[in-house]
């Protein structure tokens, strides 16, 4: 073990990722689009061999790599929270579309450092994308640097979400708001709006209901792009955040859409 | 020309279909992902070279290995469409997902015969992936046979669609009787829901305001999958239907579906 903890040093955490997606990827490809039993747990969601399978892996290597790291997982809960490393994770998001056979599903890996996220993993195992976002990495696309696009303005932005159907409450009326605002929405996009909007191809994505492990990832990936992402009140997303996500291209539409879903 | 029109008996209609898709596929590669101009069509549904620069590369096939077939496609209209055998072209279906940067659009190709849906491609480039449905050749996926699933029942059917906002006055209350019946529902599929349905991944597929080349080529995929694709109405998917579309895996559950989309 003493190579492996050689590079455990900050600057290696980078591999580790990499050898968490290694690991997370050859199981998805081992349970996509065959016949998995499908578990409701109790906020009905649905859960899979496939997702466990991946938690139990990352957390193998990080409990072998760097066993004084926190852990916050989906499906195996939290253990040392207030170690100075936390790492997050959601082995598969999007496990609606995972047992849909919809290939746009991901593994999200966030480093947390002091609460901050410093490395955020989005990566697509079905369709051999992933993107990657660190300080002083920048964030990159298969390995190639990305950066968000300029929006000349609210009125021509794409806006990414999961669907209209997820919102409650005030919260319907504010993305109501929004949606009516923009030229273009796609729904349905899970985290893969994370890398459109990172890659330029989009202007906003957002969502609400999240957990840390839905949306700690995303953080790295749209902030080393050029992007901008917090909660709805304009609020840095930690662990502590209430679930509501607004991610924009560039500062100024992001500016507009929270006035919009705050109005 | 003369070894070419030689393979243009009903029999080479497949190997015609080949041949489109690859020239398409080659166009969409060119294009996806890159800063193309998107123009706004009369209905103020967007346009590329993209879509434009493949239905031309088909309607040229078509011309010089079929001159005496029909024509319908969404860019360069109606030729000839009193003819036995009529092609039907999406060549960029999901166009909005196009321009997002989302991978699930297609191409799409019906021929009918006698007004009905004979053969039908759905064609997805950017993902290497392809459905083919023809009478006696059954459904395949990339080549390998694929057919629909059973549904125990509507409760835990999973629907695909492209989004509630779609929908308009009573057609938005039926649908959302639907979506309040099933299990599951994942919105932003665009034609990619063919394919998953005739795979047996998902249960339900219903879609309005189509046009004939948005449906016709669905019909032969799913018909010989083993599902079933009519109207709301329960009628057969023709030329001059109403837009409104419903697939499902089985007959029982479409039964049940078209019942609650007309209570």
């Amino acid at each position: 073990m003493t190579e492996a903890r050689a590079e455990l040093c900050p600057n290696s955490f980078l591999a580790l990722a990499d050898r968490m997606t290694a690991a997370s990827g050859e199981i998805v490809a081992r349970y996509f689009r065959t016949p998995v039993t499908v578990d409701e747990k109790a906020d009905e969601s649905p859960v899979t061999i496939a997702d466990r399978t991946v938690e139990a892996a990352i957390r193998d290597l990080i409990a072998s790599h760097c066993p004084g790291h926190g852990i916050v997982g989906e499906e195996y809960g939290t253990e040392n929270p207030d170690a100075e490393f936390v790492w997050v994770i959601d082995p598969i998001d999007g496990t609606k579309s995972f047992i849909s056979g919809v290939p746009l599903f991901g593994t999200l890996i966030a480093l947390l450092q002091g609460g901050v996220p410093i490395l955020g993993v989005v990566d697509h195992p079905a369709l051999g994308e992933r993107w990657i976002g660190a300080r002083g990495h920048g964030t990159t696309h298969n390995g190639k640097r990305v950066t968000t696009r300029a929006c000349a303005g609210i009125g021509g932005a794409t806006l990414c979400s999961t669907g209209p159907d997820m919102y409650r409450g005030g919260d319907a009326e504010a993305f109501a708001r929004l949606r009516d605002a923009v030229k273009l929405v796609r729904y349905g996009t899970d985290c893969y709006a994370t890398g459109l909007l990172a890659s330029g191809f989009i202007d906003l994505h957002t969502e609400a209901g999240l957990k840390p492990y839905d949306y700690c990832a995303l953080v790295p990936v749209i902030e080393n792009a050029g992007g901008r992402i917090t909660d709805w009140q304009g609020r840095p997303l930690r662990l502590d955040s209430d679930g509501r996500m607004l991610a924009a291209g560039d500062s100024g539409t992001h500016r507009t859409a929270l006035d919009i879903l705050s109005s």
